[in-house]
């Protein structure tokens, strides 16, 4: 297949159907017309709009969201604005029959499910650029420039690259990706014109990458000092301080480009397609063989946001990587799940589960000063001291060399430097190296097994 | 006890006893009038005369050597004058009632011991310096040199050096040990006067040291210039172009260094006398336990002359090192034996015994153009590939992990430099890793025991 024809057939794949449109046209009018009436008794409304991707029609299939934003008056305080929204939206979610939950981004929100359309009810600043008080007051003005910027037609192009960047692993701004935001898929698309263009693109780039699409800045310098360390910067149009792409990892950036290039040598609809993997227990079983794991197993008492969790899931992750590492393991890789409720699974693959009973301790040369202090330490303790050309060495004994016994001896005193909220948790966590345990737990659940799979496979989902 | 009075007792050890002088004297004349009438008849002979440590009286308790040197006239090509002095040497230390060795330096040379005495019968060539034929007519100089230099009662302090040089496990320019020549400690009592002051002069050593006594040089320049890499560079008087401390490592260099510093702040008895320990098996057991060792044991099927025999094993030893780090393993430490008959050993101590089955395999950033190779290769073998950051990473399995196994087929392939003549007996050595085999060979041989224990102390004599 040409590209062309892949890129037309993958439209059917990302386009929502008639049905599922008119589903969300329905709860939207719904929802707009409770926002507005709930929103009169409530001092400091001053607008009620809709946002997202259901206001710039590119969302895509299976992804239909409701973003209602409740616009307030600059003089209402913040903590004013937070209780007054999340009694709002409480009230609204409540009323279209879905199950109101606290989400937590810059600020509090509510967000439910309703007729299959998540329902995300927002409170922002009525503001002019650049005088925001919050995260959210620049939303509007994104949707009035991708609005004004699309021309027709080309909310299918964003369509198809939002389908191949979720079939691909990397679409997504939360934390548990740190992958390409609407937004972003939206400006990408106004910058190149078409998805295929843009996969053009991305398949030469190198980074760091630069976009500007308002020629914020005079120079590539300019954004690159305002930048720094971000692999891909794409000025915000409505706000020059800001880079869009800001929550794009390395990783995420180098899978996209990756994809760009295999899809571009060889199209096929399964970059759109996350294969509908069912793992099995045994399968898990025999992919693991032979190989090293470490995990901390856990569940929370309370629930908390999705972004919330995630962000101390993967602090944690990456606290317990370097204390492993300090330990003396070679960390190959490393994994956070959470089913976004309770149960929480930290895991670390490694090169070995224990450490050489002994080990070599590089001295001083014995012509610096330090000589006699390691020589007096090391004749009592140990083996040796030796001289090995200028230098002395010795091999000290370790008392303990088990990874899992290591990890929860640093773990409760505290010399792991994890997320604060889950370090009471992590103390009590189930420490194992045998996946034996792990597989128990898989088994009552589906997403955990599809996560081990494709933690153990270690492939992006594209390959 | 202050370092004169150590030094005063110390004397009684390293001074041959009234009747060990005696003994020594009665074989070097017989030996020499031996060697005189036995050369009368050999063609191309001009002189001969004592040298070594009994000519310069110098020569320790318990270490008697008699070293019968033949000179010849230059016109005897060097092919004459090996097979001449081995047929001389033979002859006469049997006629002394000796066995009879061949051993090898620059040329061959005839070893016997005779009433406790080692007799040496070696050629050299009546030259004029510095137009050296050998490397042993540089020898007669050598005595001449030291005969004139050392004041009396110097001998004494000589013999403190080297006594102590034999208790600190430094002392012997061969091989095997890489230390300090007997020449080396005369020169150094020459240049500071007295035992206690080579000592205080070398603890305050950082190499590299220079000692010129003839002033051969105009400046350290010259002399780094012309000895480049040496740590202790002692010019000799007889010959500007020559290092006498050329055999010196800088492990036995710094250990000097350090025995020097600890005895002149504990002068001690201790440091004259080699411990006469006789570890048990039991010794041996306890002190190798949790530890990981590697080792080679096999038989020659034919004696070769001492130095020739260490070459090639310390040559060996240090290309085993090399294959097992390049094959994964961290070697701790290693060393050689032989019995100086027929046994040898190589063992080494790594920090495991076996490999991680799975191995990191870091692949090249994803945007310079191996990529593709990489990603082509990994997805049919091992796990992965997958992106982390702007790289490619995979995890490879290792077929074999054994270091054993792993050594063995490298010396079978021929993939580790090791001496080409102890290439077939390595090839059918005992590989092994666990000590009991070695355990039984060392319940047979005090000597073998008394390796392992000090090779596993890991500790120089003196500490």
């Amino acid at each position: 297949m040409s590209l062309e024809e892949v890129a037309r057939k993958a439209l059917k794949i990302v386009k929502p159907s008639k049905l599922e449109e008119r589903r969300l046209k329905r709860t939207l009018e719904k929802a707009l017309l409770l926002a507005r009436r709930e929103a009169e008794r409530i001092p400091g409304v001053v607008d009620i709009t809709l946002e997202g991707s259901a206001a710039k029609n590119t969302w895509i299939k299976g992804r239909a969201e409701a973003d209602i934003f409740i616009h307030f008056d600059p003089g209402v305080s913040k903590a004013e604005l937070e209780e007054r929204i999340v009694k709002l939206g409480t009230r609204i979610v409540e009323k279209l029959g879905g199950k109101p939950m606290l989400m937590y981004a810059d600020h509090p929100y509510v967000e439910g499910t309703v007729n299959g359309v998540t329902v995300d009810v927002v409170a922002c600043y009525r503001v002019e650029p650049p005088g925001w008080r919050s995260a959210t007051d620049r939303t509007p003005y994104h949707t009035r420039y991708v609005l004004e910027s699309l021309k027709p037609g080309q909310e299918d192009e964003v369509r198809l690259l939002k389908g191949f960047m979720v079939g691909c692993g990397v679409y997504g701004a939360e934390i548990k990706v740190k992958g390409f935001s609407g937004y972003l898929t939206e400006l990408l698309t106004i910058r190149y014109g078409s998805f295929l263009n843009v996969l053009r693109e991305a398949s030469s780039w190198r980074p760091p990458i630069i976009i500007d699409l308002k020629n914020h800045y005079g120079s590539r310098e300019e954004v690159l000092e305002a930048f720094q360390g971000s692999p891909l910067i794409v000025v915000d149009p409505v706000d020059r301080s800001r880079n869009v792409a800001a929550a794009v990892s390395m990783t995420r950036l180098s899978e996209f480009v990756l994809a760009s290039r295999l899809f571009l040598r060889k199209p096929s609809l399964r970059f759109f397609r996350r294969k509908a993997e069912k793992p099995k227990i045994s399968d898990i079983k025999r992919i693991s063989k032979d190989r090293c794991f470490i995990y901390a197993y856990f569940k929370l008492g309370e629930e908390k946001p999705r972004d919330v969790i995630w962000g101390e899931l993967k602090r944690s992750e990456e606290g317990m990587r370097k204390a492993l590492e300090r330990l003396g393991f070679a960390v190959y890789r490393s994994g956070s799940w959470t089913d976004e409720s309770r149960r929480c699974l930290l895991i670390f693959e490694l090169d070995k589960l224990m450490l050489p009973r002994f080990s070599l301790h590089k001295g001083p040369p014995i012509y610096l000063k330090d000589w006699e202090h390691f020589l007096d330490r090391w004749i009592r303790e140990g083996v040796g001291p030796w001289v090995h050309g200028d230098r002395l060495y010795a091999l000290r004994r370790r008392e303990e060399v088990s990874a899992v016994k290591l990890l929860r001896g640093e773990l409760m005193s505290g010399g792991i430097s994890v997320s604060k909220d889950l370090m009471g948790y992590l103390q009590k966590a189930y420490i194992g190296s045998d996946l034996g345990r792990l597989m128990k737990a898989a088994d009552r659940d589906e997403r955990l097994r599809g996560f081990l799979w494709s933690f153990l496979r270690a492939r992006p989902p594209f390959l």
